[in-house]
Protein backbone atom coordinates (compact mmCIF):
# COMPACT_ATOMS: atom_id res chain seq x y z
CA UNK A 1 0.00 0.00 0.00
CA UNK A 2 0.99 3.70 -0.56
CA UNK A 3 2.45 5.89 1.91
CA UNK A 4 1.06 8.88 3.06
CA UNK A 5 4.82 10.34 3.69
CA UNK A 6 5.56 9.29 0.06
CA UNK A 7 2.64 11.34 -1.20
CA UNK A 8 1.75 13.94 -2.85
CA UNK A 9 -1.50 15.39 -2.35
CA UNK A 10 -2.95 18.58 -3.92
CA UNK A 11 -6.29 20.58 -2.34
CA UNK A 12 -8.21 21.87 -4.57
CA UNK A 13 -9.80 24.57 -2.84
CA UNK A 14 -8.08 25.78 0.37
CA UNK A 15 -11.17 27.46 2.12
CA UNK A 16 -12.55 25.97 5.46
CA UNK A 17 -12.83 22.70 4.52
CA UNK A 18 -9.26 22.99 2.37
CA UNK A 19 -7.42 24.21 5.08
CA UNK A 20 -9.02 21.61 7.61
CA UNK A 21 -7.55 18.95 5.26
CA UNK A 22 -4.33 21.05 4.91
CA UNK A 23 -3.96 21.24 8.59
CA UNK A 24 -4.87 17.58 9.15
CA UNK A 25 -1.97 16.40 6.21
CA UNK A 26 0.33 18.11 8.06
CA UNK A 27 -0.25 16.13 11.14
CA UNK A 28 -0.43 12.91 9.70
CA UNK A 29 3.36 13.47 7.99
CA UNK A 30 2.35 13.64 4.02
CA UNK A 31 5.17 14.07 1.95
CA UNK A 32 4.14 17.49 0.53
CA UNK A 33 0.49 19.15 0.27
CA UNK A 34 0.01 21.74 -2.39
CA UNK A 35 -2.92 23.82 -3.21
CA UNK A 36 -4.90 25.83 -6.23
CA UNK A 37 -7.12 28.13 -5.32
CA UNK A 38 -8.63 31.47 -7.27
CA UNK A 39 -7.86 33.33 -3.71
CA UNK A 40 -4.14 34.67 -3.52
CA UNK A 41 -4.38 35.33 -0.37
CA UNK A 42 -5.85 31.85 1.27
CA UNK A 43 -2.74 30.38 -0.47
CA UNK A 44 -0.05 32.68 0.95
CA UNK A 45 -1.82 32.29 4.32
CA UNK A 46 -1.50 28.59 3.66
CA UNK A 47 1.84 28.40 2.93
CA UNK A 48 3.06 31.36 5.39
CA UNK A 49 1.71 28.66 8.01
CA UNK A 50 3.87 25.59 6.56
CA UNK A 51 0.14 23.68 6.14
CA UNK A 52 0.98 23.79 1.65
CA UNK A 53 4.53 23.43 0.51
CA UNK A 54 3.31 25.65 -2.86
CA UNK A 55 -0.08 27.21 -3.45
CA UNK A 56 -1.25 27.19 -7.18
CA UNK A 57 -3.70 30.38 -8.68
CA UNK A 58 -4.82 27.43 -11.10
CA UNK A 59 -5.04 24.11 -10.91
CA UNK A 60 -3.04 23.05 -14.11
CA UNK A 61 0.69 23.06 -12.58
CA UNK A 62 -0.32 21.59 -9.51
CA UNK A 63 -2.73 17.97 -10.53
CA UNK A 64 -0.22 16.30 -12.24
CA UNK A 65 2.83 16.37 -9.68
CA UNK A 66 -0.08 14.44 -6.79
CA UNK A 67 -1.02 11.09 -6.00
CA UNK A 68 -4.22 11.63 -4.33
CA UNK A 69 -6.28 15.04 -4.46
CA UNK A 70 -9.35 16.00 -2.25
CA UNK A 71 -11.73 18.42 -4.52
CA UNK A 72 -12.78 20.47 -1.31
CA UNK A 73 -15.22 22.61 -3.69
CA UNK A 74 -19.28 23.51 -3.48
CA UNK A 75 -21.09 20.98 -5.29
CA UNK A 76 -22.13 22.62 -8.33
CA UNK A 77 -18.34 23.84 -8.63
CA UNK A 78 -17.15 20.16 -8.56
CA UNK A 79 -18.53 18.42 -11.51
CA UNK A 80 -17.56 21.79 -13.95
CA UNK A 81 -13.66 21.38 -12.26
CA UNK A 82 -13.80 17.71 -13.17
CA UNK A 83 -15.26 18.49 -16.82
CA UNK A 84 -12.61 20.96 -17.20
CA UNK A 85 -9.01 19.60 -15.54
CA UNK A 86 -10.10 15.85 -16.19
CA UNK A 87 -7.02 15.19 -18.59
CA UNK A 88 -4.57 17.47 -16.10
CA UNK A 89 -4.34 14.72 -13.65
CA UNK A 90 -1.33 12.18 -13.57
CA UNK A 91 -2.38 8.89 -14.65
CA UNK A 92 -3.36 6.47 -11.41
CA UNK A 93 -4.03 9.66 -8.69
CA UNK A 94 -6.84 9.24 -6.69
CA UNK A 95 -8.98 11.90 -6.13
CA UNK A 96 -12.03 12.17 -3.83
CA UNK A 97 -14.55 14.66 -3.08
CA UNK A 98 -16.14 16.54 -0.35
CA UNK A 99 -20.13 17.09 -1.48
CA UNK A 100 -22.50 16.83 0.38
CA UNK A 101 -24.84 15.80 -2.09
CA UNK A 102 -23.99 12.79 -3.94
CA UNK A 103 -25.82 11.21 -6.23
CA UNK A 104 -25.95 13.66 -9.07
CA UNK A 105 -22.66 14.50 -8.99
CA UNK A 106 -21.33 10.69 -8.73
CA UNK A 107 -23.07 9.93 -12.11
CA UNK A 108 -21.54 13.37 -13.53
CA UNK A 109 -17.94 12.86 -12.81
CA UNK A 110 -17.83 9.08 -13.34
CA UNK A 111 -19.40 8.73 -16.67
CA UNK A 112 -16.80 10.87 -18.50
CA UNK A 113 -14.22 9.58 -15.51
CA UNK A 114 -10.76 8.33 -17.76
CA UNK A 115 -9.83 4.96 -16.85
CA UNK A 116 -6.81 5.65 -15.35
CA UNK A 117 -7.89 7.98 -12.45
CA UNK A 118 -9.58 6.69 -9.61
CA UNK A 119 -12.36 8.97 -8.12
CA UNK A 120 -13.60 7.36 -4.76
CA UNK A 121 -16.50 10.05 -3.69
CA UNK A 122 -16.82 11.23 -0.14
CA UNK A 123 -18.62 13.15 2.91
CA UNK A 124 -16.70 14.55 6.15
CA UNK A 125 -19.08 15.26 8.35
CA UNK A 126 -17.10 18.22 9.68
CA UNK A 127 -18.40 21.97 9.39
CA UNK A 128 -18.32 24.63 11.03
CA UNK A 129 -21.14 27.65 11.24
CA UNK A 130 -17.62 29.61 9.68
CA UNK A 131 -15.90 29.69 6.53
CA UNK A 132 -13.02 30.72 4.61
CA UNK A 133 -9.05 29.43 5.31
CA UNK A 134 -8.75 31.81 8.07
CA UNK A 135 -11.12 29.61 9.75
CA UNK A 136 -10.42 26.62 8.98
CA UNK A 137 -8.48 25.93 12.30
CA UNK A 138 -12.59 25.77 13.46
CA UNK A 139 -13.12 22.79 11.89
CA UNK A 140 -12.34 19.80 13.71
CA UNK A 141 -12.20 16.16 12.62
CA UNK A 142 -11.68 14.93 15.98
CA UNK A 143 -14.43 11.80 16.51
CA UNK A 144 -16.39 13.39 13.43
CA UNK A 145 -18.18 11.01 10.75
CA UNK A 146 -16.87 10.13 7.18
CA UNK A 147 -19.40 8.93 4.81
CA UNK A 148 -17.95 7.20 1.67
CA UNK A 149 -19.77 6.37 -1.41
CA UNK A 150 -17.38 4.09 -3.48
CA UNK A 151 -18.01 3.28 -7.23
CA UNK A 152 -17.52 -0.08 -8.74
CA UNK A 153 -14.51 0.12 -10.34
CA UNK A 154 -12.65 1.82 -7.25
CA UNK A 155 -9.16 -0.42 -6.37
CA UNK A 156 -9.97 -1.98 -3.10
CA UNK A 157 -6.53 -1.15 -1.80
CA UNK A 158 -7.41 2.65 -2.64
CA UNK A 159 -10.68 2.61 -0.76
CA UNK A 160 -8.67 1.16 2.11
CA UNK A 161 -5.79 3.53 1.75
CA UNK A 162 -8.08 6.53 2.24
CA UNK A 163 -9.60 4.90 4.90
CA UNK A 164 -6.33 4.95 7.08
CA UNK A 165 -5.59 8.17 6.13
CA UNK A 166 -9.04 9.65 7.19
CA UNK A 167 -8.54 7.12 10.15
CA UNK A 168 -5.26 8.63 11.10
CA UNK A 169 -6.64 12.28 10.66
CA UNK A 170 -9.06 11.90 13.21
CA UNK A 171 -12.42 10.60 11.87
CA UNK A 172 -13.92 7.89 14.15
CA UNK A 173 -16.50 6.44 12.06
CA UNK A 174 -16.28 5.65 8.26
CA UNK A 175 -19.32 4.55 6.72
CA UNK A 176 -19.61 3.33 3.11
CA UNK A 177 -23.05 3.24 1.25
CA UNK A 178 -24.43 4.37 -2.23
CA UNK A 179 -25.06 7.30 -3.18
CA UNK A 180 -28.23 7.23 -3.31
CA UNK A 181 -28.50 6.43 0.58
CA UNK A 182 -26.12 9.20 1.44
CA UNK A 183 -28.19 11.46 0.03
CA UNK A 184 -31.52 10.44 2.04
CA UNK A 185 -30.06 10.24 5.02
CA UNK A 186 -28.09 13.35 5.16
CA UNK A 187 -31.25 15.15 3.83
CA UNK A 188 -32.41 13.97 7.34
CA UNK A 189 -29.19 14.65 9.54
CA UNK A 190 -27.72 17.47 7.88
CA UNK A 191 -30.36 19.66 5.54
CA UNK A 192 -33.42 19.12 7.57
CA UNK A 193 -31.12 20.25 10.99
CA UNK A 194 -30.57 23.36 9.17
CA UNK A 195 -33.96 24.13 7.25
CA UNK A 196 -34.85 24.09 10.90
CA UNK A 197 -32.35 26.39 12.93
CA UNK A 198 -33.01 29.01 9.63
CA UNK A 199 -36.98 28.50 10.19
CA UNK A 200 -36.71 29.12 14.01
CA UNK A 201 -34.30 32.19 13.62
CA UNK A 202 -36.68 33.77 10.99
CA UNK A 203 -39.41 33.02 13.70
CA UNK A 204 -37.73 36.34 15.96
CA UNK A 205 -36.46 39.53 14.93
CA UNK A 206 -35.77 40.69 18.44
CA UNK A 207 -32.13 40.76 19.20
CA UNK A 208 -32.59 41.19 22.94
CA UNK A 209 -35.00 37.54 22.92
CA UNK A 210 -31.14 36.11 23.56
CA UNK A 211 -31.73 37.28 27.42
CA UNK A 212 -33.83 34.68 27.30
CA UNK A 213 -31.66 31.93 25.66
CA UNK A 214 -30.69 28.91 28.01
CA UNK A 215 -28.33 27.06 25.92
CA UNK A 216 -30.77 24.95 23.72
CA UNK A 217 -32.21 28.13 21.42
CA UNK A 218 -28.56 28.75 20.71
CA UNK A 219 -27.69 25.49 19.87
CA UNK A 220 -30.77 24.83 17.88
CA UNK A 221 -29.92 28.35 16.14
CA UNK A 222 -25.87 28.14 15.80
CA UNK A 223 -26.13 26.34 12.22
CA UNK A 224 -28.28 29.34 11.04
CA UNK A 225 -24.62 30.96 10.53
CA UNK A 226 -24.23 29.01 7.67
CA UNK A 227 -22.42 29.54 4.25
CA UNK A 228 -25.41 30.92 2.34
CA UNK A 229 -24.54 29.92 -1.10
CA UNK A 230 -23.02 26.14 -0.22
CA UNK A 231 -26.47 25.59 1.72
CA UNK A 232 -28.48 27.20 -0.51
CA UNK A 233 -27.25 24.86 -3.66
CA UNK A 234 -27.09 21.39 -1.29
CA UNK A 235 -30.94 22.47 -0.67
CA UNK A 236 -31.80 22.52 -3.62
CA UNK A 237 -29.68 19.78 -5.15
CA UNK A 238 -31.33 17.36 -2.94
CA UNK A 239 -34.79 18.66 -2.63
CA UNK A 240 -36.09 15.53 -3.55
CA UNK A 241 -35.13 13.89 -1.18
CA UNK A 242 -35.11 16.45 1.65
CA UNK A 243 -38.69 17.83 0.73
CA UNK A 244 -40.48 14.71 2.11
CA UNK A 245 -38.13 14.57 4.93
CA UNK A 246 -39.54 18.45 6.09
CA UNK A 247 -42.99 16.59 5.59
CA UNK A 248 -42.08 14.09 7.79
CA UNK A 249 -41.09 16.45 10.53
CA UNK A 250 -43.94 18.47 9.80
CA UNK A 251 -46.58 15.67 10.67
CA UNK A 252 -44.41 14.83 13.53
CA UNK A 253 -44.38 18.78 14.79
CA UNK A 254 -48.44 18.50 14.11
CA UNK A 255 -48.70 15.70 16.37
CA UNK A 256 -46.78 17.35 19.59
CA UNK A 257 -48.89 20.44 18.73
CA UNK A 258 -51.95 18.47 18.72
CA UNK A 259 -51.25 16.86 21.88
CA UNK A 260 -50.75 19.96 23.89
CA UNK A 261 -53.42 21.66 22.48
CA UNK A 262 -55.90 18.89 23.49
CA UNK A 263 -54.02 19.15 27.22
CA UNK A 264 -53.49 15.19 26.27
CA UNK A 265 -51.36 14.73 29.23
CA UNK A 266 -50.57 10.75 28.66
CA UNK A 267 -50.11 10.93 24.98
CA UNK A 268 -47.43 13.85 25.13
CA UNK A 269 -45.57 12.20 27.70
CA UNK A 270 -45.19 8.72 25.60
CA UNK A 271 -44.22 10.90 22.75
CA UNK A 272 -41.14 12.42 24.73
CA UNK A 273 -40.06 9.68 26.58
CA UNK A 274 -39.90 8.26 23.65
CA UNK A 275 -38.14 10.91 21.68
CA UNK A 276 -35.59 10.86 25.44
CA UNK A 277 -35.15 7.15 25.07
CA UNK A 278 -34.31 7.21 21.04
CA UNK A 279 -32.07 10.01 21.65
CA UNK A 280 -30.07 8.44 24.55
CA UNK A 281 -29.17 5.34 22.53
CA UNK A 282 -28.06 7.62 19.61
CA UNK A 283 -24.30 7.67 20.31
CA UNK B 1 -27.22 44.73 53.00
CA UNK B 2 -27.46 41.16 54.37
CA UNK B 3 -23.81 39.08 53.86
CA UNK B 4 -24.42 35.88 52.20
CA UNK B 5 -21.38 34.68 54.39
CA UNK B 6 -23.83 35.01 57.29
CA UNK B 7 -26.61 33.31 55.69
CA UNK B 8 -28.20 30.33 56.38
CA UNK B 9 -29.91 28.64 53.10
CA UNK B 10 -32.03 26.59 52.56
CA UNK B 11 -32.64 24.48 49.23
CA UNK B 12 -36.38 22.57 48.96
CA UNK B 13 -35.60 19.84 46.43
CA UNK B 14 -31.93 18.49 45.78
CA UNK B 15 -32.24 17.33 42.37
CA UNK B 16 -29.90 18.78 39.20
CA UNK B 17 -30.87 22.12 40.53
CA UNK B 18 -30.81 22.02 43.85
CA UNK B 19 -27.84 20.12 43.54
CA UNK B 20 -26.00 22.92 41.20
CA UNK B 21 -26.97 25.61 43.92
CA UNK B 22 -25.77 23.77 46.54
CA UNK B 23 -22.38 23.47 45.40
CA UNK B 24 -22.63 27.59 43.74
CA UNK B 25 -23.26 28.30 47.47
CA UNK B 26 -20.35 26.03 48.43
CA UNK B 27 -18.31 28.56 46.22
CA UNK B 28 -19.55 31.69 47.62
CA UNK B 29 -19.01 30.97 51.13
CA UNK B 30 -22.99 30.80 51.96
CA UNK B 31 -22.80 30.76 55.88
CA UNK B 32 -24.48 27.12 56.01
CA UNK B 33 -26.35 25.28 53.25
CA UNK B 34 -29.30 22.93 54.17
CA UNK B 35 -31.30 20.86 51.60
CA UNK B 36 -35.03 19.14 52.39
CA UNK B 37 -35.55 16.22 50.01
CA UNK B 38 -37.49 13.20 49.81
CA UNK B 39 -34.83 11.35 48.79
CA UNK B 40 -33.01 10.51 51.43
CA UNK B 41 -29.82 9.12 49.19
CA UNK B 42 -29.92 12.33 47.53
CA UNK B 43 -29.80 14.14 50.90
CA UNK B 44 -26.66 11.51 52.09
CA UNK B 45 -25.02 12.45 48.42
CA UNK B 46 -24.94 16.01 49.00
CA UNK B 47 -23.74 15.59 52.89
CA UNK B 48 -21.43 13.42 52.31
CA UNK B 49 -19.64 15.54 49.55
CA UNK B 50 -19.66 18.43 51.83
CA UNK B 51 -22.46 20.42 49.32
CA UNK B 52 -25.00 20.67 52.67
CA UNK B 53 -24.52 21.15 56.11
CA UNK B 54 -27.56 18.81 57.40
CA UNK B 55 -30.71 16.98 55.15
CA UNK B 56 -34.15 17.09 56.02
CA UNK B 57 -36.69 14.53 55.09
CA UNK B 58 -39.32 16.97 55.71
CA UNK B 59 -39.15 21.22 55.44
CA UNK B 60 -41.18 22.08 58.74
CA UNK B 61 -37.61 21.69 60.96
CA UNK B 62 -35.45 23.39 58.26
CA UNK B 63 -37.38 26.56 56.87
CA UNK B 64 -37.83 28.27 60.65
CA UNK B 65 -33.76 28.28 60.57
CA UNK B 66 -33.25 29.99 57.03
CA UNK B 67 -32.89 34.01 55.78
CA UNK B 68 -32.67 32.52 52.39
CA UNK B 69 -34.91 30.14 50.71
CA UNK B 70 -33.97 28.22 46.94
CA UNK B 71 -37.28 26.70 45.60
CA UNK B 72 -35.83 24.10 43.80
CA UNK B 73 -38.82 22.24 42.35
CA UNK B 74 -41.29 21.43 39.41
CA UNK B 75 -43.67 24.09 38.61
CA UNK B 76 -46.97 22.14 39.80
CA UNK B 77 -44.60 20.82 43.15
CA UNK B 78 -44.01 24.56 43.91
CA UNK B 79 -47.96 25.90 44.80
CA UNK B 80 -48.55 23.11 46.47
CA UNK B 81 -45.50 23.52 48.23
CA UNK B 82 -46.30 26.98 49.12
CA UNK B 83 -49.98 26.55 50.21
CA UNK B 84 -48.57 23.47 52.48
CA UNK B 85 -45.57 25.30 54.04
CA UNK B 86 -46.35 29.15 54.07
CA UNK B 87 -46.31 29.01 58.64
CA UNK B 88 -43.14 27.24 58.31
CA UNK B 89 -41.08 30.10 57.60
CA UNK B 90 -39.25 32.16 59.80
CA UNK B 91 -40.85 35.95 59.41
CA UNK B 92 -38.12 38.18 56.72
CA UNK B 93 -37.02 34.89 54.65
CA UNK B 94 -36.13 35.65 51.32
CA UNK B 95 -37.79 33.07 48.86
CA UNK B 96 -36.71 32.60 45.09
CA UNK B 97 -37.99 29.51 42.79
CA UNK B 98 -36.21 27.99 39.42
CA UNK B 99 -40.05 27.40 38.07
CA UNK B 100 -39.98 28.01 34.34
CA UNK B 101 -43.29 28.85 34.29
CA UNK B 102 -44.37 31.70 35.90
CA UNK B 103 -47.68 33.87 35.51
CA UNK B 104 -49.73 30.92 36.98
CA UNK B 105 -47.09 30.38 39.86
CA UNK B 106 -46.33 34.03 40.81
CA UNK B 107 -50.58 34.45 41.40
CA UNK B 108 -51.33 31.51 43.03
CA UNK B 109 -48.15 31.87 45.34
CA UNK B 110 -48.74 36.20 45.78
CA UNK B 111 -52.17 36.22 46.89
CA UNK B 112 -51.51 33.55 49.61
CA UNK B 113 -47.91 35.13 50.77
CA UNK B 114 -48.18 36.87 54.54
CA UNK B 115 -46.61 40.17 54.43
CA UNK B 116 -43.50 38.93 56.32
CA UNK B 117 -42.10 36.60 53.70
CA UNK B 118 -40.53 38.18 50.73
CA UNK B 119 -40.66 35.47 47.51
CA UNK B 120 -39.12 36.98 44.40
CA UNK B 121 -40.01 34.57 41.70
CA UNK B 122 -36.80 33.72 39.61
CA UNK B 123 -35.74 31.59 36.39
CA UNK B 124 -32.09 30.44 36.32
CA UNK B 125 -31.22 30.01 32.23
CA UNK B 126 -29.24 26.77 32.85
CA UNK B 127 -29.65 23.22 32.75
CA UNK B 128 -29.21 20.15 31.45
CA UNK B 129 -30.75 16.60 29.80
CA UNK B 130 -29.19 14.82 32.53
CA UNK B 131 -31.83 15.20 35.51
CA UNK B 132 -31.08 14.12 39.63
CA UNK B 133 -28.52 15.56 42.00
CA UNK B 134 -26.05 13.17 41.31
CA UNK B 135 -25.72 14.39 37.48
CA UNK B 136 -25.70 18.21 39.34
CA UNK B 137 -22.29 18.94 38.51
CA UNK B 138 -23.22 18.69 34.62
CA UNK B 139 -24.96 21.82 35.12
CA UNK B 140 -23.07 24.70 35.22
CA UNK B 141 -24.33 28.56 35.65
CA UNK B 142 -20.85 30.19 34.46
CA UNK B 143 -21.81 32.80 31.84
CA UNK B 144 -25.98 31.60 31.50
CA UNK B 145 -29.06 34.08 31.66
CA UNK B 146 -31.41 34.33 34.90
CA UNK B 147 -34.92 35.80 34.44
CA UNK B 148 -36.65 37.53 37.61
CA UNK B 149 -39.88 38.41 37.46
CA UNK B 150 -40.17 40.48 41.21
CA UNK B 151 -43.27 41.37 42.67
CA UNK B 152 -44.26 44.95 42.92
CA UNK B 153 -44.27 44.13 47.12
CA UNK B 154 -40.76 42.94 46.95
CA UNK B 155 -38.21 44.68 48.96
CA UNK B 156 -35.69 46.30 46.36
CA UNK B 157 -32.79 45.44 49.04
CA UNK B 158 -33.52 41.70 48.92
CA UNK B 159 -33.74 41.88 44.57
CA UNK B 160 -30.02 43.86 45.01
CA UNK B 161 -28.66 40.81 47.56
CA UNK B 162 -30.44 38.05 45.39
CA UNK B 163 -28.80 39.48 41.84
CA UNK B 164 -25.38 40.18 43.96
CA UNK B 165 -25.29 36.18 44.75
CA UNK B 166 -26.25 35.16 41.20
CA UNK B 167 -23.73 37.24 39.86
CA UNK B 168 -21.17 36.00 42.08
CA UNK B 169 -22.35 32.25 40.98
CA UNK B 170 -21.66 33.00 37.68
CA UNK B 171 -24.98 33.90 35.58
CA UNK B 172 -23.66 36.67 33.56
CA UNK B 173 -27.07 38.84 32.46
CA UNK B 174 -29.85 39.28 34.75
CA UNK B 175 -33.09 40.48 33.32
CA UNK B 176 -35.87 41.81 35.05
CA UNK B 177 -39.57 41.65 33.35
CA UNK B 178 -43.35 40.92 34.25
CA UNK B 179 -44.30 36.92 34.55
CA UNK B 180 -46.13 37.42 31.34
CA UNK B 181 -43.02 38.69 29.22
CA UNK B 182 -41.72 35.82 30.95
CA UNK B 183 -43.81 33.30 29.51
CA UNK B 184 -44.22 34.66 25.90
CA UNK B 185 -40.55 34.74 25.48
CA UNK B 186 -39.33 31.68 26.89
CA UNK B 187 -42.25 29.58 25.21
CA UNK B 188 -39.97 30.62 21.90
CA UNK B 189 -36.21 29.95 23.25
CA UNK B 190 -37.02 27.17 25.73
CA UNK B 191 -40.05 25.54 25.21
CA UNK B 192 -40.24 25.79 21.29
CA UNK B 193 -37.04 24.51 21.15
CA UNK B 194 -37.47 21.26 23.03
CA UNK B 195 -40.71 20.78 21.11
CA UNK B 196 -38.73 20.83 18.09
CA UNK B 197 -35.95 18.47 19.44
CA UNK B 198 -38.36 15.73 19.77
CA UNK B 199 -39.98 16.01 16.76
CA UNK B 200 -36.72 15.72 15.03
CA UNK B 201 -36.31 12.77 16.98
CA UNK B 202 -39.83 11.44 16.47
CA UNK B 203 -38.81 11.32 12.68
CA UNK B 204 -36.55 8.63 12.68
CA UNK B 205 -36.43 5.38 14.30
CA UNK B 206 -33.14 3.75 12.74
CA UNK B 207 -30.54 4.35 15.33
CA UNK B 208 -28.01 3.87 12.43
CA UNK B 209 -28.62 7.33 11.07
CA UNK B 210 -26.18 8.32 13.94
CA UNK B 211 -23.43 7.76 11.36
CA UNK B 212 -24.90 10.34 9.41
CA UNK B 213 -24.62 12.68 11.91
CA UNK B 214 -22.16 15.81 11.33
CA UNK B 215 -22.77 17.89 14.80
CA UNK B 216 -25.88 19.55 13.84
CA UNK B 217 -28.21 16.92 14.20
CA UNK B 218 -26.65 15.85 17.65
CA UNK B 219 -26.64 19.55 18.46
CA UNK B 220 -30.72 20.19 17.24
CA UNK B 221 -31.68 17.20 19.26
CA UNK B 222 -29.28 16.75 22.57
CA UNK B 223 -32.34 18.48 24.58
CA UNK B 224 -34.51 15.13 22.94
CA UNK B 225 -32.83 14.27 26.21
CA UNK B 226 -35.26 15.89 28.39
CA UNK B 227 -36.69 15.33 31.59
CA UNK B 228 -40.40 13.91 30.82
CA UNK B 229 -42.29 14.79 33.53
CA UNK B 230 -40.87 18.45 33.81
CA UNK B 231 -41.36 19.19 30.55
CA UNK B 232 -44.91 17.64 30.25
CA UNK B 233 -45.75 20.14 32.48
CA UNK B 234 -43.83 23.33 30.94
CA UNK B 235 -45.56 22.30 27.73
CA UNK B 236 -49.11 22.64 29.26
CA UNK B 237 -48.80 24.76 31.43
CA UNK B 238 -47.41 27.50 28.98
CA UNK B 239 -49.34 26.20 26.34
CA UNK B 240 -51.30 29.71 25.68
CA UNK B 241 -48.00 30.81 24.68
CA UNK B 242 -46.54 28.06 23.56
CA UNK B 243 -48.95 27.26 20.94
CA UNK B 244 -48.85 30.09 18.78
CA UNK B 245 -45.03 29.93 18.76
CA UNK B 246 -45.76 26.33 16.81
CA UNK B 247 -47.58 27.82 14.49
CA UNK B 248 -45.52 30.77 14.00
CA UNK B 249 -41.92 28.40 13.56
CA UNK B 250 -44.87 26.15 11.28
CA UNK B 251 -45.39 29.63 8.88
CA UNK B 252 -41.37 29.72 8.62
CA UNK B 253 -40.66 26.30 7.89
CA UNK B 254 -43.63 26.01 5.14
CA UNK B 255 -42.15 29.33 3.53
CA UNK B 256 -38.81 27.48 3.02
CA UNK B 257 -39.81 24.39 1.83
CA UNK B 258 -42.55 26.49 -0.49
CA UNK B 259 -38.59 27.85 -1.75
CA UNK B 260 -37.34 24.61 -1.77
CA UNK B 261 -39.96 23.00 -3.74
CA UNK B 262 -40.30 25.94 -6.01
CA UNK B 263 -36.40 25.56 -6.64
CA UNK B 264 -36.76 29.84 -5.76
CA UNK B 265 -32.95 30.31 -5.32
CA UNK B 266 -33.03 34.04 -4.77
CA UNK B 267 -36.03 34.28 -2.19
CA UNK B 268 -34.21 31.38 -0.21
CA UNK B 269 -30.69 32.74 0.00
CA UNK B 270 -32.21 36.16 0.82
CA UNK B 271 -34.21 34.27 3.82
CA UNK B 272 -31.11 32.28 5.07
CA UNK B 273 -28.82 35.36 4.27
CA UNK B 274 -31.17 37.20 7.20
CA UNK B 275 -31.01 34.30 9.44
CA UNK B 276 -27.24 34.22 9.15
CA UNK B 277 -27.08 38.09 9.88
CA UNK B 278 -29.45 37.99 12.75
CA UNK B 279 -28.04 34.69 14.42
CA UNK B 280 -24.74 36.48 14.21
CA UNK B 281 -26.01 39.25 15.90
CA UNK B 282 -27.30 37.18 18.73
CA UNK B 283 -23.80 36.68 21.06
Amino acid sequence: MKKIEDCTVGLVGLGLMGGAFAAALGRIRAGRVLACDIDPAALRAGVSAGAIREGFSSPEGMLNQCDLVFLCLNPSSLIRFMERHMADFAPGTLITDIGGVKTGLVRGIEKRLPEDLDFIPGHPMAGSEKSGYAQSNQCSFQGKNYILTPLKRNKPENVEFLKSILFRMGFSRITETTPEDHDRKIAFTSQLSHVIAAALIDCESDPEIIRFGGGSFEDLTRIAMLNVPLWTELFLENRLELLPRITQFQGSLEKLKTCIAEERRDALEEILQTARDRRTSLI
